[in-house]
């Protein structure tokens, strides 16, 4: 078992080498970590291995390995293929410190719990991306900057904690603490619903003559969104449909309200000026640095949920209990 | 009475020296026109003198030069203070050509014709801007590259038309031709609506703990034009309501849609097919030039709306019947 006041000498073990674990095992290793992983297709693991990485196509023989050298392991593929590998885990490295890099958290939780794993899990979810996937598309600085959210559940364990920031720490990026819940309905309305109304907005001028014609700045961002491969739209948001909703409701509530106002020659006063108060308060919205919370503390999830909450984020390694500080 | 060949000796009188209005002067002015103004505070007259234009707080005297020198009237200021502008120019100078730089066509259209100077009006729309406003705000290159929509109704003089097709060219714009209703009912869908939108997710996620957190890419762009001033927002939603809703109608059951499959665990797969399949189209939407039109020849006015609603656009001044070409 890892212990905190050694995190950063904890290897890493990446399932899955697409854009997201590609780019993980890249920037941990330009970070000095021992790296290793799998891939299910051999084209990946090929490519990564011409690039000089620790890739395996053998996923017993990879987990084996996690569990003789007590790796971090992360799950890095799409929600669909969780539940083989957990079983595979379950069954050759079940005490392995265990996060995943999903941009969903409540749903793999639950799988991972499903698994008997929860007890060493940590969810992470960092907020990078491109228009391209694959271990080709993956790049070294591809979190530099990046929010990476990690989950401060009930049941979560401070030195599995600790792992996880220090490795999204090493990867560039700034960590925000989250609970699962939270982090579901926050998605919900800041990524997953714009996806939504860039769906609708886009089909909707694609139906009028003329539009595409003059359409300029304000059709072009409110779109732009809609340019992602249907795929993994759909796959963000079917997965995150309990949260998402909610989210949609509110919108609906609102533009009906707005429709009502123009039927009957009303002002849209209160519906404009809320919306513009809102962007309004987001463009100073501050991000303060977590600086003071101790990992393993008495109350330090709660702690740290409310400062992600605040906007706060995490820039470099919180002490430890066990650890000099 | 102006005749088509001599187009560009045209002087211009410019109403409303505001960001549009202002730009415009120093556009025309830049371009070698003769161009006069006028507006109602003394403050953006004497910014404007200072600035080496030719300026004035007199109204009924400007007016009345424009007369004189059958300049070319453009309407630059807000559609609640046309009313009063459209009196004095029936009063003053009936007869003289008339445009309008306002972003909803029909409503203008219609006081126009009120005020009886329907004959020599031809309506048009830059649409370009900036978040500020008033004279200083302005720029010679504002409307540079940007489309400017000419209005092509039924009862559009071919020499007005001209007129204010050459001082958009000359103003560094490209022309779109477009039917008043046409462009009135694509703006709703593409400035417009997306206002909407951005008003609903911006409050949407303003109520949402931890929502700002973590909010990118997709909120950024999602929101941003919910940064303008609410006052200009509403002013252009409520004065094209008529067209406005049923484009927030066509969405709204989109997402309906959308809402109803994500409750009943369907898949998204049409309405996210839909919408991309929308952006990729409008990405790749051409914008041939419109080279061959006779402005005044039987059937220009039917000829431009159809180039126009194909992404047309006007480069450099098209013939009129009785110009060298």
């Amino acid at each position: 078992m890892c212990q905190p006041g050694r995190v950063t000498n904890t290897p890493v073990c990446v399932l899955g080498l697409g854009l997201i674990g590609g780019s993980l095992m890249r920037a941990a290793a330009a970070a000095g970590r021992e790296v290793f992983g799998y891939n299910r297709s051999l084209e990946a693991v090929t490519a990564a291995r011409a690039d000089g990485f620790d890739a395996d196509e053998d996923l017993d023989a990879v987990l084996r390995r996690a569990a003789d050298r007590d790796a971090l392991i992360v799950l890095a593929v799409p929600v669909p293929a969780l539940a083989q590998l957990l079983g595979h885990i379950r069954d050759t490295a079940p005490d392995c410190p265990l996060t995943d890099v999903t941009s969903v958290k409540s749903a793999v939780s639950e799988q991972v719990r499903s698994f008997g794993l929860l007890e060493r899990f940590v969810g992470g979810h960092p907020m990078a991306g491109t228009a391209h996937s694959g271990w080709s598309a993956g790049a070294a600085d591809l979190f530099v900057g990046a929010p990476w959210v990690v989950s401060v559940d009930d049941h979560v364990d401070p030195a599995v904690w600790a792992l996880v920031m220090r490795l999204a720490l090493d990867c560039g990026a700034v960590v925000v603490p989250a609970r699962s819940d939270e982090h579901d309905a926050a998605a919900a309305t800041i990524s997953h619903l714009p996806h939504l109304l860039a769906e609708a907005l886009a089909t909707t001028a694609g139906e009028v003559p003329l539009a595409f014609a003059l359409a300029a700045g304000s059709f072009r961002d409110g779109t732009r969104v809609a340019g992602t491969a249907p795929d993994l739209v759909r796959a963000m948001c079917e997965a995150n449909a309990d949260r998402l909703v909610p989210a949609l409701d509110r919108t609906l509530e609102l533009l009906d309200q707005a429709r009502t106002a123009l039927v009957q020659g009303d002002q849209l006063t209160e519906f404009v000026e809320q919306g513009h108060a809102a962007r309004t308060r987001y463009d100073s919205f501050g991000r303060p640095d977590i600086v003071a919370t101790v990992i393993g503390a008495q109350g330090w999830r709660e702690e740290l949920a409310a400062e992600g909450r605040a906007g706060g984020v995490i820039r470099s390694a919180l002490p430890v209990p066990d650890s000099p500080g």
